[in-house]
């Protein structure tokens, strides 16, 4: 394998750890334990799913690898903090959206070349991005990544 | 910048990212702040602290750039979960290894070239690391960025 192929399969790698842990964390949660406070006064994991879902699906349109499903989700899950939405999506349906967003990314992800990972993401200026180059989509999987894993270790503080 | 150094040092970055957040709500924690616990009945920031001291120490070995100043954590840290062990170092002592540490790892990854990212790390054969190329400093690095981040999702819950 080619360094620069090397380079994004191991972050490529990386964001896959990552989701496969919290995969296998929010499906070993009951519908009702996602209504759990991952500690006293602070989100609950229902709310950490649905804003997960809301970023990820938001990484098509910064990417400009596609079009976002669930961009309804931004009112409750990132714009709003917990609780401050009294209807949210049920469980099931937030579930099915985490799965489909993270299937449609990894399509998305395994059919760019390693190049394109440097192009520009599109929250950025031709102008800028000239000015700085690392603010492609290799950097948006980074830093997506590093935002999961820190959910991540908050989401596991939950008692089963 | 070409591409390889480009990809490397975004990586850096994210690191370096994590690095600030995490010594910024460090120094923004009273020495009594360090002892709660991010949640009921859960770790303590001290252990946090001592934890990511002994861990990035480890990085020196690991990625063969180094040796460790800290192994002597390993055991209250890492080896044993959060009040396991009696007597603790005390902060002002912890707060300054973790400068001291992640000071030594910034000075020797800017002195790595690129290509140097891609070799093997020190707890790697030779014969699997030619099956596993990925198994390699900046795969380290990576994973290590996203291991800070997730205790620092923790770390954010302590109240002040």
């Amino acid at each position: 394998m080619e360094p620069l192929q090397l380079m994004v399969r191991m972050n490529l790698n990386a964001w896959d750890a990552q989701i496969k842990r919290a995969s296998s964390f929010f499906n070993g949660l009951s519908d009702e334990e996602l209504y759990q406070e991952i500690a006293p006064g602070k989100n609950r994991a229902i709310y950490l799913l649905g804003h997960l879902v809301a970023i990820h699906d938001g990484m098509l349109s910064l990417l400009g690898i596609g079009n976002r499903d669930y961009e309804q989700l931004d009112n409750a899950f990132v714009k709003s903090p917990d609780k401050a939405v009294e209807h949210l999506p049920e469980p099931k349906d937030l579930r099915a959206y985490w799965t489909n967003v993270n299937d449609i990314l990894n399509r998305q992800f395994n059919s760019l070349l390693a190049e394109e990972w440097l192009h520009k993401h599109t929250a950025v200026s031709e102008a800028d991005f000239e000015k700085e180059p690392h603010r492609n989509r290799l950097n948006v999987l980074i830093s997506r990544t590093n935002h999961l894993a820190y959910h991540l270790g908050q989401l596991v503080l939950i008692k089963k």
